[in-house]
């Protein structure tokens, strides 16, 4: 994309009310428009970052078996009395509206009410199990403060996902299945080396504990303890001598560190296809329990958690699965037509051979455009000068090191090319 | 995807309240569940359905310039204050909500104000003109009556585009590409030969002509007047010699038909520009006003139309384009291991190749899987019997016409993957 056609400009500050340093960053790079507290809209460089970041979710959710669906955000309140749960005295963070004729509905926070009924229409028998089915849609919840941009808001899109296996056994090797692929989503989304498997409470949810993804930043609202070596953490919540011998853990290898919940995973027991009458007839034509899960990833908060951990005093630094493009093409001079052309042929060639392009085609000065090229954070930035026109040699920045290197434009284009068709291809 | 592994099953009967061919046929098939009147979940086949169309929409929003993003569905009041327009006596069919404090929230029915609203943080300049922005979001409408099946929701997924041009001069230009863009969506979507260009009323967007896109079918809930060679409608409400002479229209060539709005352009001049302080500056250094249109296609409502009007008595019947599977491969006898292992290498090397194929992998009679087949309406049907052991030939059944044709299995790999190849490529 030329970036002359790209409607969104950089700014030098973000909204006064603006705390926290994701949403300032990607305010500030036009990538997000702060609604209120807590409601950012999704500008087109932030929108394709949640693309990318859904592309991974949804390769991980369908390879574990997952089938994605899309649920209401309306829910009417019967189902939701049947667990009680559509009482603001239970669940207090409950957005509301009415029909009108007066009928109060909810504005879902969650849905796993409406799925669990949904599926007594479709599952009856053994046969029909296990089923895993996901979506990604906006939860609402009515935060009293919403201040960490928009790691913690009051409309989000969420993947979550529901598993329902016949028995305990079953559900507890999906639920590993489970956390297995949460591992991959965040390795693959750029925070896999500082970001652990938590050991925490059970919530509203169950009894038990449950797990969450912690990663590593002092922009957390969470305290873990770490143990490096075997990769594993702990909850404050939860941390004690029990759970510590529960896990094999020693407290002298344990690091206090400040975290944010990037995901969690719940057993769920048989609270809810027990309320909503989802049983199954097993081989005898006897009525059975079905087993749950829940596991939840919130999109913008894992793009706010990448700009925390992996932003710098420049701005940020997106690893290249989640970019909003793969290369930052940036013509250094716009008052010379010989550099002009090579670089518009460039990104002709470029897109034409499968690449992402964003290619900074503006009539502004080199410095200008560099400070925008980093502060927006696409990984590989290429830079056309009148060097490159006298040298024949383009250069290669990486937003990551600043680590230049000068490049033929034929090694430019048949590396570009091969690495383009094994994303295509992959 | 194999059957056996989707959750969804076919049932007999639709919901007794439910009403409208298009919900009935979708729900029976499995694509939709109803959670209430006018709120319908998407399940697996629902929702590949409207990622085709999905698809189609962005690539044709794409092709004329347009910059997709994702605006919030969460509305502070202060920007439709300024047009009158939060006031529950101007727009009747909000849906509100609240903040824990007290404020009164909206629930987005549409977008012109904070998208307006919006760019005012990136448009400053002629230069920075045109800008086309669009997005698919959910829109939620208070509807006092929601009886149409999928076509009148409270809760449904739109697309909506908005231009803002320099003068009106290349409002009018953009407008005219706009409505060839959405001619070429109803025609990929199926329905081309069906659906007109309307000349409408202003509605409360303007006070000039707009237009719609009618697609002529019984459960239309608007008359149209068609002159079917000049290939134009005009809607009744401003069917009248005046608007017949405007448009070069003779009484005696129109014709009268029940149909369906499945999208609508309008021209907004300047009112919300004006309204929410977005103006540019001329060449000159003089603020100049923006001028605005908007274009609408509901998603839901155009899967709910293809349904209405393609459909048979035995069930749906999709187009190609947006079938939730381009093949469906029916194994007529799960008691033969030949056929079975004849139809499950067959379904491998489809889907290897590239072929979105439904594979009815039951263990059901040849009956039940036939009527399965053709209520869920995909437009190709490939049946292997002990017939396809025998003679070597498996029999393709087009859904629409019921032409059945024997071809050799290698026939149908190279033309399948060649048309699979070209959809890849396309």
């Amino acid at each position: 994309m030329r970036q002359t056609q790209l409607f969104t400009k950089t700014r030098r500050e973000a909204p006064a009310d603006e705390v926290s340093k994701n949403a300032q960053l990607l305010i500030r790079a036009g990538f997000i428009h702060k609604e209120m507290a807590g409601a950012y809209d999704l500008l087109p460089l932030g929108l394709r970052v949640i693309e990318k970041i859904r592309g991974i979710i949804r390769e991980e959710m369908n390879a574990i078996g997952g089938q994605e669906l899309h649920m209401t955000t309306l829910q009417g309140p019967e189902l939701w009395e049947k667990t009680g749960r559509f009482d603001d005295a239970v669940v207090d963070n409950w957005f509301k509206t009415k029909l009108t004729n007066g009928t109060e509905l909810g504005i879902a926070n969650t849905h796993e009410e409406p799925i669990t009924a949904m599926l007594t229409h479709h599952i009856n028998s053994y046969k029909d199990l296990p089923a895993y089915v996901y979506q990604f849609q906006t939860k609402f919840r009515n935060e009293l403060r919403a201040k960490s941009g928009i790691m913690r808001a009051r409309e989000f899109l969420m993947k979550d996902f529901y598993s329902f296996n016949r028995t305990e056994e079953d559900f507890k090797a999906f639920y590993e299945k489970a956390a297995e692929a949460y591992t991959r989503i965040f390795m693959r989304a750029g925070i896999g080396n500082v970001t652990y498997r938590t050991v925490a409470a059970g919530g509203t949810f169950t009894t038990g504990f449950t797990d969450e993804f912690q990663t590593i930043s002092d922009a957390g609202e969470d305290i873990i303890y770490v143990d490096k070596e075997k990769g594993i953490a702990v909850n404050k919540e939860v941390y004690n001598d029990d759970t510590l011998a529960q896990y094999g853990l020693d407290k002298a290898s344990m690091v206090e560190e400040k975290s944010i919940e990037v995901g969690n995973i719940f057993p769920l027991g048989t609270k809810y296809p027990d309320a909503m009458g989802l049983t199954i007839k097993d081989e005898n034509g006897e009525q059975q329990q079905v087993h749950m899960g829940s596991y939840g990833i919130g999109l913008g908060r894992l793009m706010g958690t990448v700009v925390e951990v992996l932003s710098d005093e420049k701005g940020i630094v997106w690893p290249a699965s989640i970019a909003p493009f793969g290369v930052h093409l940036v013509s250094m001079t716009s008052n010379d037509e010989v550099v002009v052309a090579y670089a518009d042929a460039l990104y002709e060639e470029l897109t034409a051979s499968g690449v992402e392009v964003l290619y900074d085609d503006r009539d502004a000065r080199a410095g200008e455009k560099l400070a925008d090229a980093d502060l927006i954070g696409i990984p590989t930035r290429i830079l056309i000068g009148k060097d490159t026109i006298s040298s024949g040699a383009v250069e290669v920045v990486d937003r990551a090191t600043a680590v230049v290197k000068k490049v033929t434009r034929d090694e430019l284009l048949s590396h570009m090319g091969s690495v383009a068709s094994a994303e295509i291809a992959g």
